[in-house]
């Protein structure tokens, strides 16, 4: 009976022992992510999902797609890395890819069903949970600039069509012709869509929207997304990537996210809020929340697509349902990563 | 020592009793709410939130608004109560609010900075999450009714402008010349706001937006918003009344919610998908999570406004940080409620 007592005690000890190690230990941890999160920063884009597989883009096409995605993830990073805030950073790299006609944001953007080019763009602050967005605009060089100046410099989250556009003139903000945003690939692949007989290809297949989130050094989020939505769409359809809660959102207290895929579905799931809201509320890992919404929510509607989001800590998520994403991160430790397959 | 071991087991086996008890209680009444399901029936209305009290509103006035409450709360009940969809009572009941020039929806809904009204609309299936939605149309009759056209025959969600009218033309839509929207109290109101020192009255301090939630026999919840947006409001600005997530969100796992408010803080916030996100993952009641969202996150980023919403099992609430919210309700028990003030 004595033994047996001594036994427990020396048990209950061990336990107490171990309890209070476990709390040591999570103290340090907490210390240290505060510590580094006044100094870590990472960055994450994705120029848009789809079907593509390696037999079907040529390698000079691989590399083309690699080297402009570096080239923009390099700048982002750069900036932030530079003490510069992510608001500055997210707008930036994402100049970059709607500069580029590989990606369907800004110049080469897909043309719909009328024959031109419409542009959404959106951006959101995880700090004060600001946000801007344009939808419709068609001869704004860089959309996601007028998201920024939107947020920035007027009392509105959302302008629309030709109503943004007289808005884009009382700002400092770069106008083109229609004609700039137009590329023949692009015209092209409006020709297929409207031909039913014609066969499709891999580009046709892909969302090309373009996204990024950065996390800066005072720890605050910003995530961006520009598009310019369907090849063939209808009606000034606005699909999800100017949509606050869809194709974009950020919270300090979270994550920020972007999304890239088949809009109607994305906004029907509130996807980006949905990723943020898993993680405040279910206390889930940013991987966890990600993967429930695009891998198992999104394809049980029908959707497809994928998102690129990083945390508060700055882990980082690249996450999608499609044989492929065009995507690239530089992490907290300043490791980069491109990508196009799975 | 044989009485404390006597008095224990007594203990225990009351312990355990109760339990037993407890346990057939709520079997009983989880059986009830599994029977009733089948049966209940609940729907819900707002048509504003904002600064109205009782003295600066005319008893006359206050009388108009009730009894117009009264007519579109009893007619989607009735609808419900007869065996109708939930998708057909918000309809008809939206329809009548967005008849009534007392609201800002349809006939009465507030102008433009360029003197002319844009009607923003929302509708959303819980059971399946489809929705549709339609941003800045200036000549359909009932923008509910082309909201869910675009959910029920197009491939989108969201159409904009005039291209959801050229949508419009393709459905059986009843088309208005854009003179029909317009009254003399709304044109005096545009002009105070314009006028910056005229003085406001509270019709100007009011967001009129309309909205339903309905829940009929088959456990199927649908929401609904109609809106002309804010008096003065520029450059195509979208609120949140079209914006799945923000303005609308439904889902039969949770609840379906209408806004009412300052567009702009309630898309910040995704506030119809937020309160749907606590109930799913928090696991919180629906009135818990419609006085999180807007007695605590909406202030704290300087919003105002109110939603009105309800859940699986009928249960109604009705939420706003505003001294007053036109308001009606009836609930699982048939109880009618209207009101405007707190």
């Amino acid at each position: 009976m004595k033994r047996s007592l001594l036994f427990s005690l020396v048990l209950l000890a061990f336990i107490g022992l171990a309890c209070q190690q476990e709390k040591s230990v999570s103290d340090s941890v907490s210390e240290k992510s505060e510590n580094s999160a006044e100094e870590i920063v990472a960055i994450v884009i994705h120029g848009g999902a789809g079907v593509m597989s390696r037999d079907r883009m040529s390698e000079e096409k691989q590399k083309e797609y690699i080297a402009k995605l570096d080239e923009a993830i390099s700048k982002g990073h750069s900036i932030l890395r530079d003490g510069g805030t992510a608001m500055e950073a997210v707008q930036r790299t994402i100049n970059i890819l709607e500069d580029s006609p590989l990606f369907n944001a800004g110049k080469g953007a897909v043309f719909n069903h009328e024959g031109y080019n419409e542009l959404d763009a959106s951006i959101m602050d995880g700090q004060t949970l600001n946000a801007g967005a344009v939808a419709g605009i068609t001869n704004v060089k860089n959309p996601i600039n007028l998201a920024y100046e939107v947020m920035a410099n007027s009392d509105h989250v959302l302008l629309s069509g030709s109503g943004a556009q007289e808005f884009a003139k009382t700002r400092n903000i770069e106008m083109v012709d229609t004609s700039y945003f137009a590329t023949p690939s692009r015209l092209e692949a409006l020709k297929r869509a409207q031909n039913k007989t014609a066969l499709l290809n891999w580009e046709d297949k892909k969302f090309g929207t373009v996204g990024c989130v950065a996390l800066d050094k005072d720890g605050n989020i910003v995530a961006g997304t520009s598009t310019g939505g369907m090849t063939n769409k209808r009606w000034n359809r606005i699909g999800d990537s100017p949509i606050i809660g869809a194709g974009t959102y950020a919270n300090n207290a979270t994550c920020g996210v972007s999304s890239t895929g088949w809009g109607e579905y994305f906004i029907r799931l509130a996807v980006a809020h949905d990723i943020s809201a898993q993680m405040l509320y279910k206390n889930t890992s940013l991987q966890e929340a990600a993967e429930d919404v695009i891998l198992k929510k999104l394809p049980e509607i029908g959707g497809d697509g994928g998102i690129v989001a990083l945390d508060k800590d700055g882990n980082i998520s690249m996450v999608f349902n499609t044989p492929g994403m065009f995507r690239a991160s530089i992490d907290k430790n300043g490791e980069k990563t491109i990508k196009i397959f799975k």
